[in-house]
Formats: C-alpha cells, structure tokens, sequence
C-alpha cells in the first residue's frame, strides 16, 4: 500500500487549514487556505469540504484555529462548529477530541493531528480488510464519495477498492452521479481517473437496471452516522440501492471508521437527516431545471435499516451486521453530553 | 372531465404536424410545423416529443405527411419512423394504424385522425377509472412525465391524478425530477404548475426517503411497453421505484392505453431497451458533470417484473395483475411481422 495517495482533501500548515474546495471539482483544483474557525465553519455548511470523516477532521483544525484567536472558548468554538451540519458523527467526535484537549490545557495542535493521523491510519486498515471481498466481485456499485475527498486521503468506501485494483483485481467502478450535488460523477469520478481505475459514471436511476441484469457483483459506500443496531445515515439514495441490491441478491457493503459509529442511537430513528435547500434541486451551476416557482424537497441523506447490509468493513475488520454494536463498542467514541 | 387541456403536445393542421418542442421546456414553449416525415422521424429520435401515446400520434402524421411527399410509400415511410427509438410499443401501433389504412388506399389522414381520438379517449378513460384509487391515497408519487406531453392531452399516469383534484381530492404530487432528461423537473412540474396542483420536486435519489418515511400514500407511472404477464418497460429508474415501493407496502399502479401493451412479448425479458448518448448523463445544457473523457452508460428504460404492480389502470378500469394479459388481449393491437 503507498504511503502516499495522490489526492488529498486537506491539510494543516503555515498556522492555516488548506482544503480543496470540492464545490469547483472537477473543472477546477483549488486549494483554500483558511486561518479563522469561523470560515472552517463555513467551509464545512457550505460543503467546501464533506465527507464525514473530512469535516470531522476540519473541523478538528477548525478548533486549533480558534485556540489561536482572541475571544475564543472551547465551548463557544464547538458550539460554532457542532452548529454547521447535523448528520455526519464524526463531525462532532473531531470536535470534541480537540476541545477536551484544549480545555485540559494540552496541546490542541496535537489533539488535532492525532486525530488525523488516526482517521487516515483507519481508512488504510478498511483498505486492507476490505479487499478480499472484491477478488471475485470487481464491478462495483458506488453512491456520493468516500474516498480520499471525504476522509483527508485514501477514503472509506474506496479504500477497499483501491488496495484490491493495486493487488491486480479487475476493479471497475458503476459510479452513481448522486444527485443533487453530483458527489458521484464529479468526486468519486474525479479520484478514479487519477489513479486510472475504470469506471462508469451513471445517472442515480440506473443503479436498478445494472443490477438487475447481473452487471454488479458488489455494492460499496461510505456512512455519516451508525446506530449501535447498525441502521446507518448515508447520502440520500443510500437507502433505495440498499433496497434493490437485496431484491437482486447482491452484497452490500458499509466502510466506516469509529468515529462514525454512533453508540447514543440504539437505532436510525432517531439520527437527525440535514435537509439543504431547494435550490440545490432546482438549479445545476445556475441554470433552471424547473419551472420557476416550483417547490422542491432536499433532504441530504437517508436512514437504511442494518437489515440491508451483509457486512460492514470497519478497521477492525469484516463485522456482521449482528456483531457490528458489540465491535464499535470497543472502538467508538462515547461523546454523552454533546450534539 | 373538462372536454379541452391547457397543454396539448402536437396537433395536425396546415398540412402539418404542429407540436412542442419539449426539449425547451419550461424555459420556452416553441411550437414546431413539420411538413415531412424525416422531421416527423427527427423529432422522435430527439425527444422533441416524447412519452410513449405521444410518439405513436406523432409517428402516425409521419405517416400522414410521407403520404403526400414525393418517392415515398407506405413500407418506406413506416421503415424510417420505426427505426427512430426501439422501446414503446404505442410508436409501432401508431405507424401501423396508417401504414394498413395507406397500403389499402384508403386515407392516411382519417386513419392518424382516428388513431388520435383513440389515443385522447382511451386517456380520459384512464382518468375516470385511476381516479378512485387516490381518493384516500392523495400524495402520490410519480417518475417520469405520463401527462399531456407524453399523450397528445390529458395523460395516463397523470390522468387519474388531475381527475381525483377536480373532484376535490387534495392531491399532492412528488416529482422525481428523472434524470438524465429531467423530464418529471421540467415536465411534469410545468403540467402541475399550469392546474394548481401542489407537487414538490425531488431527486430520483430521495423517493426512497419520502416513501419510507410514510409520506408517500401511492405511486403511478406510465409505461413504454408492457408484455403479457404484466413485465413492463418504463423510464430508468421506474424499477428502483416498483421495488421500494414494494418494500414500504405502498401500492405501484401503472397507467397506460391499449397501445402500449404488446402481446407478442410472453414477460419484460425481451423488451428492447434503448441506450442513448452517454452525453445525456455527463452534461446538462452543456455544463459539464463529470471529468472530461469519462466513461459513462446511459440506458434510457428498465424492466420492472409484473409481481411488483398492485394494478393497472387500462381505459377498460383497473386491472390485477392476473388478469392483465387476459384483457389487453381483448383490446391490443397485433402487429406481427412489424418492430
């Protein structure tokens, strides 16, 4: 596995946060250097930056930075922080990680790094368990991105995918474009033709048609929240492809790191679903896709029930989804008294 | 049942076939004046008018026009208009109807003329029968356009729905935008918007949330082409519907005339499902969604298995399953040895 990835969301250095502003992806690459908590905030509302693992290491930074500013509080920069996106678990597990330190009096640069240093080392260890399961499945199904862009580098969903096409597997990738924000075909297809691994990008609705007649061995994706009964939060649309692989018999994956395991929420039921604005729905880059005036709904993500998973692939390993609240129960972060 | 619509898709006077260019809706509404059959046949293969009952009138005033043009004949003319698009049924009934009543010498028009009111009957059929079925299911979910567009007036799927709201049922429609053409975005919205019907947009992705969420009470489609046992080709993405309807318990109604129904085709597996430009999935007005030289797949219909349809709503009423073969075989039209 190299050490190396050649994408990279995000990084900390010259007393500023740089980030690639995924909104400009894939025409444009460019990188924000961001020096105040309050724009890591706005970086993270305005999905500047996203991925769960990504803006919880964001924000992470984003405590560092208010460390450094005048009129800052542990609280009152967490308390900003917690405010700007209500799904993702990690989110609020990277900011409580360095507000603890920096309310104990260490090193909140420290706290933050480490934390980084740990998400990325566990995307490498949901690489590695991972891959076995693509040997004799390689077309794969994926929604939104997780890979490098959503986690600082290598990613969640596609790590697996990566370690099994460096392995020599015949990995091709059916990439769902995930409306509204086209995670898909811009990110997710954006990181594969970097590392020249073949994909197809399709429109959300075809996912049905390419299992249906025997083109997908496998499906993959990432995760913004995990209930301890393993119902888990994901991109909108997560839900409907969990669905229709279980019609078709065909295995259905869930990558996530600890910090997304969420162990206050015995179910889906109760994880709040971020809904976005309308006219993430109604416009692409400016341009009316309805009639003017039309009403629209937007919620991010939805809720699929652990029932739809065959297993989940966390660094600890291949989980079944009966084990998988006893497994995060020695990893996850218990964060009581917070978001 | 008022006897005229506010939208109409393509009328015939002038010695020509006038209809919307629906590629430019709702931004404009240009209506086009063909006055030959290769525009009749471009049209179709372009999608400036589409929807299954649509494509079959249009086709048969091809038919009408190939008539008075110069070097043409009835084999011909039906040649050219059936190679345009390959998966409704209704396009080959319409080009049929004329090519037996030219072929016999008697007059194309009275036979586009005939096969039209046919069309607009059977459709206000559909309304009056589908109707019942939302008067306590009033959110009503739909993919696709089936309305006026797709069927000259009035429509299939959308038919029950606009019958159930003059009688005073508080129909409420979600519109999955369909991508790759966005034709429930731009379409069916514009149809609702020009009644007053409430109807919200949402991404093909988030039917699944709404539906699971109980705030889905139906769903209704239309069809492209539906076999003997009830199989039924629709717009990508109709199946990823059927089946999370199934899984929520939500009744899943599709609405069509006896054009659609092909009695040659014993189940959906040998329906020919058209796969169009991977253009149409990377760009939108040509902004560009994805990484320049991306792969991408772009089949336009998929199959959805009869076992997932609560009923069918034919102009004859509303049909189980079981029973859908024995009464289309009443009303189908036979084109052996034709598409």
């Amino acid at each position: 596995m190299p050490e190396t990835m050649p994408v990279r969301a995000l990084w900390f250095g010259d007393g500023g946060l740089h980030l690639i502003d995924q909104r400009k992806l894939p025409g444009q690459r460019q990188v924000l250097h961001l020096s105040r908590v309050e724009q890591v905030a706005e970086a993270i509302r305005t999905l500047t930056v996203r991925g769960a693992p990504a803006i919880g290491v964001a924000a992470a930074y984003g405590m560092v930075l208010a460390a450094r500013q005048p009129h800052q509080s542990p609280e009152k920069a967490a308390r900003l922080l917690r405010s700007t996106r209500p799904t993702a678990y990690d989110l609020f597990v990277g900011i409580e990680t360095v507000r603890k330190a920096w309310a104990a009096g260490e090193d909140p640069l420290e706290a933050a790094d480490g934390y980084r240093a740990r998400i990325v080392e566990e995307c490498h260890q949901i690489g590695a368990a991972g891959a076995p399961l693509f040997r004799r499945r390689p077309r794969v199904l994926t929604h939104c991105n997780a890979g490098a862009l959503a986690t600082v580098e290598w990613g969640t969903s596609m790590a697996p995918l990566r370690v099994a096409w460096e392995r020599g597997v015949p990995i091709f990738v059916w990439v769902d474009e995930t409306r509204p924000l086209l995670q898909g075909s811009r990110l997710t297809a954006w990181e594969l033709q970097q590392e020249k691994i073949p994909y197809a990008v399709i429109v959300d609705n075809a996912a049905g048609y390419f299992m249906a007649s025997g083109q997908v061995d496998a499906v993959i994706v990432g995760a913004d929240r995990i209930a301890r009964n393993g119902d888990f939060a994901n991109k909108i649309g997560t839900y409907e492809k969990a669905v229709v692989a279980k019609e078709n018999g065909i295995p259905f994956y869930v990558a996530a790191p600890w910090s997304t395991f969420d162990p206050r929420r015995p179910n889906g039921a109760s994880i709040p679903v971020e809904e976005r604005n309308a006219a993430e729905v109604l416009r692409i880059g400016g341009r009316p896709l309805a009639p003017s005036r039309s009403a629209a709904r937007n919620p991010a993500f939805d809720v699929t029930p652990g029932r739809f998973v065959t297993a989940y692939v966390t660094p600890a390993g291949v989980v079944a989804p009966g084990r998988v609240g006893e497994f995060a129960s020695r990893h996850r972060t218990d964060l009581t008294g917070t978001a």
